[in-house]
């Protein structure tokens, strides 16, 4: 038998104010206040959007991400949670307990086609298009490169 | 004139169960038993999916691309059958002969962001998020980088 | 309040012969004769696509980009006009004067996943998929890796 079910809205907290474009998959998540998000997104259960924070077109944001307020979450960006480390293969739930978080922290800038492993990343970093970040990054700067590594300090 | 398609599911072959979440692009392809294939993925036809197989969201498989059997697809992982190699110019159409085979043994991982040249990688397999899988993969492994790269060894 | 906007074609001008398959998020733009652009697709106001050229699934094409005629545009590219690289921050408008142009000339072949930013990129280039091109691209060749490299002359 096929199922086939629909991407839309569903069981989403929006804090207040939001644009959204369709289509787009939102579920069981929660959106900040003035938030924008773009065509071709999908955000899935448990992940955390703060106020001000824009997720722009085609990017994923899964379970266990936690993003601040007045973050830029540019076009295509892929968030991760499964790392596949411990059994090296998927884990499909996570009643399992193996699933990683992530925390992007406040006003945080990220590219395009960025890949963002299960890290923490502190306020003010910048992080170029095409990256890979696989290492929490805890100074303000602009990081790029795969795997992302600092290419300036700001100060 | 504008000619508008919509994407959807047209001649495709179901072998048995299978959950899917539109909007989604699938045409011409062969989808195993008990699959999930997660909003926005294109698959092409030609391309062939084995039994319990996960392709997640924003994924892209195209014609002359055969997957096994319970293998995991990241989020927007991009196959690829034209490589551009001999005429340096796309090839528009499979009768050209050009156009090159993908094939991915049974429980194979594949992270998110991936792109995967035209290769074989064998059963056991683990890709990185971020990945460029530029040449064949022979032993069961955790590959990563671009171009990709053994990692660690799975015995 | 939830504002909820939808995808789809608005204020394009089409110069002939396109095809589109939807869902697919085009506004503002210029689309040249016989093109084609595939599904998942977003293309700003501002970008202009010449004649013969393919948007294959999944691509993003942002406001100050042009791409000539007889290209193809492999499925999962992203192209970039805001580099942060001044206020280290994101620009929302292009009134700020600081979104910076992409020129993509004649006869360019760009792999999928391919991260592209603000450059101008010659006619009778070729980009590897997986690429990130950072700098301009001044002679016909094949480019790949992070940072895009020459590997390859094409006389």
């Amino acid at each position: 038998m096929l199922k086939e079910l629909k991407s839309g809205i569903n069981d989403v907290i929006f804090k207040g104010n939001a644009t959204v474009v369709h289509p787009l998959n939102l579920y069981g998540c929660k959106i900040g206040n003035n938030c924008f998000i773009g065509p071709f997104v999908e955000i899935q259960r448990g992940a955390r959007i703060g106020d001000n924070t824009r997720i722009q077109s085609h990017s994923f944001i899964c379970d266990k991400v936690t993003i601040g307020s007045n973050c830029f979450i540019g076009h295509g960006v892929m968030f991760i949670n499964d790392t596949f480390s411990e059994t090296l293969k998927p884990t499909y739930s996570e009643a399992e307990g193996r699933w990683k978080e992530t925390v992007i922290e406040d006003s945080v800038t990220i590219g395009s086609n960025v890949t963002i492993l299960p890290v923490k990343i502190c306020s003010g970093a910048v992080i170029g298009a095409g990256s890979v970040v696989t290492k929490n990054i805890t100074a303000p700067g602009v990081y790029a490169g795969n795997p992302a590594r600092l290419l300036r300090v700001i100060k």
